[in-house]
């Protein structure tokens, strides 16, 4: 798979697993995994996801606009950069956001995510 | 000087060359470097320049909201993220944008920009 597909299977599995069971996350990070959620710093796997699920809404989906990705160096690590918005159960309005994942290669010949970084984009 | 600091060191002064003399940006970049551009995606410091400074305005202003940094793993790298606006000569209204760089170390002690991803972020 070229990495542009495999950037945008990456993104429509985090984003559909995100809307459907937050707390699936979970293996997609690992302990030396990096979080920045609007500012706020969290490592590990288990308080990614904690993060994750306690979050200030229940439902949700991420739409899509753009993704866009680099290889990172010589680790077979890739860059993958996100827009698009969030839609929350009873709100009018949808929120635009960015976000960038890091992927890094596993043994198993998967990918996790050692870095992402979340934001909003206030109008 | 600890990442954060550095990171926002980084971005002013990235943003400043910009803004003042972006043929000037080449020396921030390498032969591997990468710039996606709006989905356009273009390699090494060359290449980079002329693709900066080709873009249809002269003259412009970024504004910085956000800067989130992290570590990108074992290669010394630094992934920053970066949230504004661009203020276009004549424009009216300022465009938001959203902008990544992984900044590598070089042997003198510097960094370089390894990957660039850039966005404008639509209302």
């Amino acid at each position: 798979m070229d990495p542009d597909s495999l950037a945008k299977a990456f993104v429509e599995h985090y984003y559909k697993m995100f809307d459907s069971n937050r707390a699936g996350l979970g293996n997609l990070y690992q302990e030396s995994s990096m979080l920045t959620f609007e500012g706020a710093k969290i490592q590990g796997s288990l308080a990614i996801v904690e993060k994750l699920a306690s979050l200030p809404f229940q439902q949700c989906l991420h739409n899509i606009s753009t993704v866009d990705c680099q290889p990172s160096g010589p680790g077979g690590g890739m860059l993958v950069f996100v827009s698009g918005s969030l839609q929350l159960s009873g709100e009018q309005h949808a929120l635009k956001f960015s976000q960038m994942f890091h992927l890094m290669p596993t043994p198993q010949g998967s990918f996790y995510v050692l870095n992402d970084i979340f934001r909003l984009n206030y109008a």
